[in-house]
């Protein structure tokens, strides 16, 4: 099993209504290569940086097993960089600050090393780069998953249905699946959604949960009730990640392991909203990851 | 066991982006009897109607094992109508109008057939005739739920928290759980709510499912998605008749029963929003409704 993902490796500013961040690091690869890490001994990480990214930070993520050969630092450039603010019910938020910087030219150099993958999660990028990351892989990976956003449904969406024609699942938010296919009804949303490519689609609700749809099957995840949500931002991120890093480690798409490793993400999830940015899963252990997952099951079974 | 509520028979007239209903039957302690009366032989019902209620749907009522002796037809008056209309998105209504008529001085008499009760649900109403019920019985039921709004959190909040001090249960959907306490977290609202009396709270999140705290344990039963959301009229009486039905029928109160009744409650709910009013609840079957809670089961077991 070998799992790679590309995604953004970043700065994110983030204001909630329980504080502000400061500059700290975020990036939807971030989010997943730090997730994923706690399942695989190897984590094969694409994406560009600036060189004002802290070399620290890639050190500590090469230190988990994050492979960050594939991660590219443009010198006299910056990083991506995100400033955003949470409204008072944490479900929706304003950006105030959007800096593609090094993503403006994003080339994505996909290292010898890294050819020979099994799982490939390819995170919310243009589709034009996710189509070019599937292009530079010599053989097709056994199972490919794709998180996207509105922003591509407004501006790309032809490129955006060519990447949904190569993949084996897609993974949105409630928002992105309606807006996709311009059905309110989540099921009927699914139902359009897997006639555009996937086989396989998880629709996250944030704290409503995650569904699941695969094969005429049909499965809901709540999230974890919380008392506190710090800030949600990398939650959907984290999650993909979980999920993707649990089947890769399983080496299995079979229903009842999806089911599983989408319980397993919403666990990780509820780790990463406990604190700022990537705090939460740099201070992890197994021993907590399993008690949360266990509480997840202890919620739901009756 | 033997089950009462009291609520409202009235008259419903209600537009969804699917459809006008024209005037219908609706009222709390309409959905809350007929769906309880598919698994109890007898369910007590005190309500008040004016003459105008037709006498066909009492008489189907009885017929049903639904005892209307509790309710009372007042002569030249008229029924409680409410009119709202749904927007896109079926989570929001408007309410057009509401005339109260003989609920305006509704008196709820107790009959003494009613007397021996031991599970007791308390429809939305205003509190001060919700603690007239509660003092006019001779005996305290052995589980006493109740329902409420945010008109009453609003307009008589001390008569509420006299109700609450005197019941086992409250049953709130999420807003008004968030209103009563001042909590937006509905973990840190539940930790409220059940300091104020009841010992169990469940809270609805209509098509998010449903969560049930209990002596410090969580349960969070999903909605099941639907293709179309046809009317959600009821649906939250539905829920709570459901729910108090079952655990009147295994004449059990513990974690494990009260999780089975979230999921049969949520069951029967899933047929109340198919079609207007309380249509599906006329026309369900046995099998459909143990072919409908599998589906639950099969929805989140894992």
């Amino acid at each position: 099993m070998s799992f790679l993902t590309i995604g953004t490796v970043a700065f994110d500013d983030i204001e909630t209504p329980l504080g502000k961040s400061g500059r700290i690091v975020g990036g939807s690869a971030s989010f997943i290569g730090l997730c994923a890490s706690y399942f695989l001994p190897n984590v094969n990480l694409v994406a560009v940086v600036g060189d004002d990214f802290p070399d620290d930070m890639l050190k500590e993520y090469a230190r988990r097993g994050i492979n960050t050969e594939g991660v590219q630092i443009i010198k006299g450039e910056k990083s991506f960089y995100w400033s955003g603010k949470y409204h008072n019910n944490m479900n929706s938020r304003d950006t105030l600050i959007t800096d593609l910087n090094v993503l403006a030219n994003f080339d994505p150099i996909i290292p010898d090393s890294y050819q020979d993958c099994d799982f490939l999660l390819l995170g919310n990028l243009t589709p034009a780069i996710q189509l070019q990351v599937l292009n530079r892989l010599q053989k097709r990976p056994k199972f490919i998953a794709m998180d996207t956003m509105n922003l591509w449904m407004n501006i790309a969406m032809d490129d955006l249905l060519q990447v949904l024609q190569k993949v084996d699942m897609l993974i949105v938010n409630d928002e992105e699946a309606r807006q996709l296919t311009g059905e309110h009804s989540l099921v009927k949303a699914a139902q359009k959604a897997l006639r555009m490519g996937p086989k396989h689609l998880i629709i996250k609700k944030g704290e409503h949960g995650a569904l699941l749809f695969s094969e005429g099957n049909m499965f809901y995840a709540p999230a974890l009730p919380l008392e506190d949500v710090y800030d949600p931002t990398g939650a959907g991120d984290t999650f993909a990640g979980g999920f993707m890093a649990y089947i890769a480690k399983q080496q299995d798409v079979s229903f009842g392991t999806m089911k599983r490793a989408v319980i397993v993400g919403s666990a990780m999830a509820s780790f990463t909203v406990e604190k700022f940015g990537v705090q939460r899963l740099l201070e992890l252990d197994d021993t907590q990851i399993q008690n949360r997952i266990k509480e997840f099951e202890e919620l739901v079974r009756f």
